[in-house]
């Protein structure tokens, strides 16, 4: 089956010394280059500020869930227009209303970044955590452990099709009572992340408080600090966190799992939203 | 035990419902900032040119190595001093020779990274590719399937006090006859091939043409360029490789070995170099 997320490649196959030729599906990586043009009527200024190695697919949302997760953007509102000649075009121009600041002088930021950015540009390591907008925005969330293996066991049926790769990351976000909402892919875990953010900045449904992220990896520090811009409150991830990661759910009031298969998690941060 | 790799920390733990206090190791994730210094005697400049999420240690090397593969310096003669307060400061000071040119301005790098960067601060995506200054140093490379299950073996068994975090990368070098030569680790897997690259760089030992590389995770476009860079000619990973990094294996005359588990592998490009 051949689709937009993968490409099929002719290869030799090795089993216990015996050689096959075979075809195989991988998970397809290209670079985005994004563009951002910004100004006011008078003096328009347009400037390459990153390039990300990303599978093809909701590229808009990638562009919008970037440069709103590491503070240059603040709402939809920012937006003038987002620019893509073909939708596997690997050029996006993203174009702020007349006067918004990007803040790439104040910030020193001239971030440039890969598959797998999100502190990318800060030239301080004191920057290097960008601050939400969000604030207090929460009712009180109360989940049983149960709805935890429940959206496990959702996330693992709607990635079978990528299980042939082996090679893509997704990012999937649930309602509070498990409610699947939307699912985004990607070679590089931080832009399944910004995909999912940007489709619901575009949609002006940020923040996303009383929802569950899941993350099909790993857990970094850049990708709570994503979801802590995003407004997101609790987050599961199939892997491991990082010490940075654990330590910035705690400062930001994120509920953290980790680990999270066949019925078994480990709890980091936040544990009081976890009916025990 | 504790180690400088990781860290220890209080979690909660959740299995089959029932709810248990427990220590945890985590990988540890902090920033490195690199100061770029150049110029020349009468006018020396000094710039914060990147901000990488890392794990601590072997600092110095991944400076070197970053800089290396993204083709800011070509060699050991190219560094002035490289100066780190104490080996757990999160700030490298990184000193060209005078008149070595960085090439800063004229490829508008000005790059920012994380910790699975290596294609960062081209501004237009023509450039993401940096090109290798080894040429035709190989002598023919002859390989035998075994040596793949050796090596993968080997890596296990080194790798087994870090399988209690789940979240760190490995980079391995070893000798075309299956010996070990190098071990790299770190929470991002571009961090543990700068790692790897940079001790050869400062040991004036590059490039590495007959050895072997051995990724612990999955191989991305960026993994190939660095590998590219160093001269290397066979890469190995345990996980799955992307479209792009096959596609740039092929173009370099790199033999790329992906999914190397339990006496099985699949072979992406140069094949002629392992005897079936």
């Amino acid at each position: 089956m051949e689709n937009v997320f993968t490409a099929n490649m002719r290869i030799k196959r090795i089993n216990d010394d015996r050689a096959e030729d075979a075809d195989d599906q991988l998970v397809i990586e290209e670079p985005l280059e994004i563009h951002l043009q910004h100004g006011n009527a008078d003096n328009r200024v347009q400037k390459s500020i990153s390039v990300t190695m990303r599978t093809p697919g909701h590229d808009m949302e990638l562009a919008a869930g970037f440069l709103f997760t590491e503070g240059i953007i603040m709402s939809s509102n920012d937006i003038l227009f987002i620019e893509q000649e073909s939708t596997d075009s690997n050029r996006i121009l993203f174009a702020l209303q007349d006067n918004v600041d990007p803040g790439l002088q104040k910030t020193e930021r001239n971030f440039y970044t890969t598959s797998s950015c999100g502190v990318c540009g800060k030239s301080s390591i004191e920057a290097i955590k960008t601050v939400s907008v969000y604030k207090n925005e929460e009712k009180s969330i109360l989940l049983k452990t149960e709805l935890f293996y429940t959206i496990q066991e959702n996330l693992k049926t709607r990635q079978a099709i990528f299980e042939s790769t082996g090679g893509i990351h997704a990012s999937a976000l649930f309602g509070l009572d498990g409610t699947f909402i939307m699912l985004r892919e990607d070679v590089g875990r931080h832009n399944a992340l910004d995909k999912l953010i940007g489709a619901f900045l575009l949609n002006d449904e940020l923040p996303q408080t009383n929802t569950v992220l899941l993350l099909s990896g790993r857990a970094s520090f850049e990708l709570i600090q994503k979801a802590s811009m995003a407004g997101i409150k609790v987050v599961a991830a199939v892997g491991a966190p990082s010490s940075l990661a654990v330590e910035l759910a705690r400062e930001c009031n994120i509920t953290l799992v980790g680990f999270l298969r066949n019925e078994r998690f480990n709890i980091y941060s936040g544990e009081e939203r976890i009916i025990l």
